[in-house]
């Protein structure tokens, strides 16, 4: 049993007395616990690979801030990297895959990885998680959407618009649906087997389905993740398990994703969260979006930002307090407790 | 007199026979032609500077194809190089400023330059062009938006998030917003001069109010934009001179921007027309929105891209035809025959 059930009874918009609040990001470089976890570790990449140590980092929030849920530690490019395609971090930069799919024959020859066997360290860590927290909290699981997923398999790397991701989808439409196809599998088998190790909600990460034109982005990035939202286990242990969709860049189609059958819509920084409350509220819960820049000021800035989405929302049940993006590297860790106390205390008003 | 005023009265929201088209960066590096130009003038910049050549690369694009427009040829960033910013484009890449606003003498000693002076090479250049043209089209001036070009002159290049311009903005707004009057004051200038000129409609760029949250877009950027559409002229002998936002990333905010008293709205291609109509199409024109993609491919994709904005925007005045984004350098120019062929062609039924 959970003793703090706050974000799921949100996520499925079921009456909370205050507004929960988890951050994207939360375990991360800002803190200085966690840098130290890394370097043990040797590199991100050791350091998610390693369930305890992952296990360890995942925690470090929750010990210094009230927070209502946890994230499991992890990257959005798992899936790919136990496809084959070898994950990388250059320091100070991105995700680079060292065999990014080139030819047709790569890509045929793709096959869905097994949770059980090459993501078993997500797996681990997610099960070492749910145990370490006794029910305290909720821990998410999480993936990146296949068309995201497809985006860095493809161009390799990161980029602004994605070129040779592009021209697969005009030359060789059915090239790249035939990975979205892989991916959305994947994807799927992956979040089941995080919600058997014990995650009780679920969040599907989509970077880039925003650089689409909306006909494309619902053929290609939300068809697909409706198709996860539809195939994933629905409850565990008779209680449900709410799913998150963030479409970063997607503030123009908020009815479309609200439409999907997913639990909550996570918005980034750019949409006023009460304007898409009015849009889609009646459907789904909503997830966010105080822009993470706003960490970066004082704590009094943090406590007016955390106002001024909570005014917006508005009363009632529904919203689960995040930022619109992850927290950044510089953030003090200070404006973040400021940030959980602010939303504690001044959500009451609204419940 | 204009012989084809289609564009005008589509901004307008009067009735035309069939639905006007021109293209963002119509003039430019998918011309053979334009590059030629180019050579000669030795640089992008010197042949901006230099209206006998500007105009001649005005016009290249309006010798291949009926479009129904011409756009005078410069660049977003010519206010700030006339405040002495030092534009500069290293090849390859983006523009950059040599002297980016670090010191707050700096941005204290920005003025409003005199567009007869330190921008006079435009002018002429719209005045050279409206005489070319003999009334056969309009033509269009434009400026870059207060805002965008702060995050220019604040960060000094092109950025993915413009961390320099978002720390000014948390930590000395009272400065950002004094570069931003004088922007304000300076595009207003500018584009009146255009207008003065011979600009028939005037466009206002705004490439990175979408790295905005919507508060801080409807007071950094929205909001000098706003001024600038009551600030310009409204008319010029006797005939309306329509004006035009474009805030990419500005899919969320659309009514927003249709309140702003703007004549026309230009779409980025992540959001669907029809739905763009839906929302604000009483208030505006829709200027958009084909994937500059769609171009990368063959004759008949575009057609069938064209086919599926025009069926998107449906029956009716007040859509004029455009790309979503400027046209990208490896565009076959064969393409833009066969888009804008189609539109004129297609569009008839609607009208």
């Amino acid at each position: 049993m959970l003793k703090n059930d706050t974000l799921i009874r949100a996520l499925l918009r079921q009456p909370t007395s205050y507004t929960p609040v988890w951050l994207m990001r939360q375990a991360g470089r800002y803190l200085p616990e966690y840098n130290a976890t890394r370097a043990r570790a040797g590199s991100f990449l050791a350091l998610a690979k390693n369930p305890d140590l992952a296990t360890e980092v995942t925690l470090q929030p929750l010990a210094r801030f009230p927070l209502d849920a946890a994230i499991v530690f992890s990257d959005i490019l798992t899936i790919p990297d136990a496809m084959g395609l070898g994950l990388g971090f250059a320091e100070g930069e991105g995700p680079r895959f060292e065999h990014p799919l080139r030819e047709e024959r790569e890509i045929r020859a793709l096959t869905v990885p097994d949770p059980g066997r090459q993501l078993r360290y997500v797996i681990d860590t997610v099960a070492q998680v749910r145990k370490a927290l006794a029910g305290s909290v909720p821990v998410i699981g999480f993936s990146g959407s296949p068309f995201t997923l497809a985006c860095y398999m493809v161009e390799g790397c990161g980029s602004r618009d994605f070129p040779t991701v592009k021209a697969m989808l005009r030359d060789r439409p059915e090239l790249l649906h035939h990975i979205l196809e892989v991916n959305c599998r994947a994807v799927i088998a992956y979040l089941n087997a995080q919600i058997e190790a014990g995650a009780q909600a679920v969040m599907v990460f989509d970077t880039w389905g925003g650089t689409l034109a909306e006909a494309e982005y619902r053929e290609c990035s939300l068809g697909y993740m409706q198709r996860i939202v539809e195939g994933i286990r629905r409850e565990r242990d008779g209680r449900r398990v709410p799913s998150i969709l963030f479409t970063k860049g997607g503030g123009a189609w908020l009815e479309a994703i609200a439409a999907s059958g997913c639990d909550a819509v996570s918005l980034d920084w750019t949409v006023d969260i009460g304007a898409a409350r009015a849009r889609v509220g009646h459907r789904v819960a909503l997830q966010g979006n105080l822009d993470p820049e706003v960490l970066l000021a004082g704590p009094q800035a943090v406590r007016d930002g955390v106002a001024a989405v909570l005014a917006s929302f508005g009363r009632g049940s529904g919203h689960v307090f995040n930022l619109g993006h992850g927290v950044t590297q510089h953030t003090p860790p200070e404006n973040v407790a400021a940030l959980v106390e602010a939303v504690h205390k001044e959500s009451r008003a609204y419940h």
